[in-house]
């Protein structure tokens, strides 16, 4: 069978293909966010409880009117945001959130700009939409907004930008006076804000989130993408949801419906108890436990040469590996993965061109004993 | 924010409609397959037991090598048909393998035969990936096949064709003979089939399924798509997969990653288990039970002159209501809701033009009390 034009468009992602390098040699998989920690029980046993009280069917395709809820509560509760359970959909993770948004909302051809280092899944989804991904670069390691560079690349074809924030990979956590800056921009030339928060409660050294939906020009050409993969540990569950008005949202619905149906129904419900039943201090610990392994993995790489980008959010850290031999960023992580059986992700994953080839991705999300044997096997680079 | 323009081509799916309207005077909703029967316990266990033992962070995007490995045995089981792992993908429903499978294989153009009456997702998602689906009747109530009407609609631009069997909506169950002539059709003319098995258990007076990869011409130029919705009763908990050529299973995976990332985690596990476990007897009672409901309903259709074209497979009735008052299907639909507090699908969700216009779609997989009391309603129109 001939395979579709599409097909030679989507690239291996790095992630996966270093992925499976990495289970080859049975190594650390700090390339993929996996995230796999513990589980909050109110999480597992509410989604348990669900199957067992027969949640197994179709939900609607925005979501279990409880969890729209929850979700809702929660806006209200971290960031005093007030939207209505019907300003959001659920979807099959954030992934199949920013995908409906970008089939409801761009038309093949439109500009979208990406900042640099960009999450990979981001330019894919564009590109596979048909939509034009266009760059602005922010430069390691304080990762610096420049407004100016916004100006520079936005043209009349331009419809959307995306703000990945807390930021996957740079750890960037955009100050309210940056998002107003953008939020100023997006209205003089009119384009909408994805907002990817997904690493909204992984904070470090005192930053704060603000959530595109606090900012006043943000409000209202904004779309949030948020989920419980990273916050609850639970990648493998397929849960996320967007955030944006009620028009916006019954048009991603439609897609939603044709594309996932709905999300998984009975894990639903287990997410719903988490958030409805986790204190605060849940989510204090959480930035505080990661700001700990950050630390420590920053630490061993300093202490080999290699140089981190220390983040402020998010639990990725881009490293200059600049001293580590190799031809490129690619030979330098498999010249990592094979002297210390640590895997990363190449530099290009994050870069439209040839400004990722000195650095890769560590993910240091990783339960404690697990990363403390990683700091250690990055020492003896 | 202005809308896509793709968001315009995407119709308010009927079932999702009348499922709303069925909602708003609760109604007993025939319109959706929501197949809300009980859930064996092996897979009800298997997935609790994968999401204490941490089965909860991303999985291989082709689905884990446990369910991969049930799903070939499956085939074998079932059909002697013997397949590799690495030849099944799993994703997000059958949905989401049909998705997956149209953007690998397709190109904006390509002709898609649909047999009609058709499933609303199958032309839907054609649409959306920019295919164009072209149409062969079958007629009410023995849908007969003939391949002179294939031939008739074929031109150079025909790329594929899709084959529901056993079909939703019209319950035929298509006979060896039959399949051997459409693949004498599909290979004379270079095709790929989608061969949609979703209701391969769903048998009735001694039907047999027939896979497509049983079936010389086809099993080469086919992807059978099905899944574990229906046959364990799990819809909310959208697990599906597609069986195909590695080579078109490996191009499928590259869409997976980017759409799906991967399908529900624990709940794969919970499928496995169903497979690996269930004996023989499970699924002939599940024909058998799927007969008696469908002998109930048929015969209060009939006792109040609504007629039924008597399905042999899958768990749907197509059903001529002329006599019921209403311009159309649409407003027979809603007489008959409205009357009997019973939802049903409109004809026109599965004809592009009007020729369902006196013709609805009842789903009698409903729990046996709820069934009963349905034709009990019904009786009273």
């Amino acid at each position: 069978m001939k395979l579709s034009q599409r097909s030679g468009t989507i690239a291996q992602s790095e992630i996966r293909s270093m992925t499976l390098s990495c289970n080859a040699v049975q190594g650390i998989n700090m390339a993929q966010g996996v995230c796999d920690l513990e589980i909050p029980r109110e999480v597992i046993e509410g989604a348990k409880r669900a199957m067992d009280e027969g949640v197994n069917i179709y939900t609607p395709t925005e979501g279990l009117p409880r969890l729209r809820q929850a979700i809702a509560d929660k806006m209200q509760r971290f960031y005093e945001v007030e939207i209505e359970p019907n300003q959001v959909l659920v979807s099959d993770g954030a992934t199949g959130a920013f995908y409906t948004a970008c089939m409801a909302l761009l038309n093949p051809g439109d500009e979208v700009i990406l900042f640099e280092p960009y999450y990979g899944y981001h330019r894919s989804t564009l590109l596979s939409v048909g939509a034009v991904p266009t760059y602005v670069r922010l430069e390691a390691p304080q990762w610096k907004l420049d407004i100016g560079a916004l100006e520079a690349v936005v043209t009349s074809k331009t419809r959307a930008m995306v703000i990945c924030n807390p930021a996957n990979p740079s750890g960037k956590v955009f100050t309210r006076g940056e998002l107003e800056a953008i939020g100023a921009f997006a209205e003089a030339h009119d384009l909408i804000v994805f907002a990817d928060e997904m690493y909204e409660h992984f904070l470090y050294d005192g930053a704060v989130h603000v959530t595109a939906l606090s900012v006043p020009c943000l409000q209202n050409r904004c779309v949030v993408l948020s989920g419980f993969s990273k916050v609850f540990s639970i990648t493998g569950w397929r849960l996320g949801y967007a955030i944006s008005s009620r028009e916006v949202i019954e048009a991603m619905a439609q897609f939603n419906d044709l594309i996932y149906v709905c999300a998984p129904a009975p894990l639903q419900i287990g997410a719903a108890e988490g958030l409805e039943k986790l204190g605060d201090g849940y989510y204090t610990e959480l930035s505080r436990i990661h700001q700990h392994k950050r630390d420590i993995f920053c630490d061993a790489l300093r202490s080999v040469g290699l140089i981190p980008s220390v983040p402020m959010g998010a639990y990725y850290v881009m490293t200059d590996v600049s001293r580590v031999i190799g031809n490129d960023d690619y030979e330098k992580a498999m010249a990592i993965l094979e002297k210390t059986g640590v895997a990363s992700v190449p530099g290009r994953a994050f870069y439209h061109d040839d400004a990722g080839k000195n650095m890769v991705r560590f993910c240091y999300s990783k339960p404690i004993d697990v990363l403390e044997e990683a700091a250690e096997r990055i020492r003896r680079l």
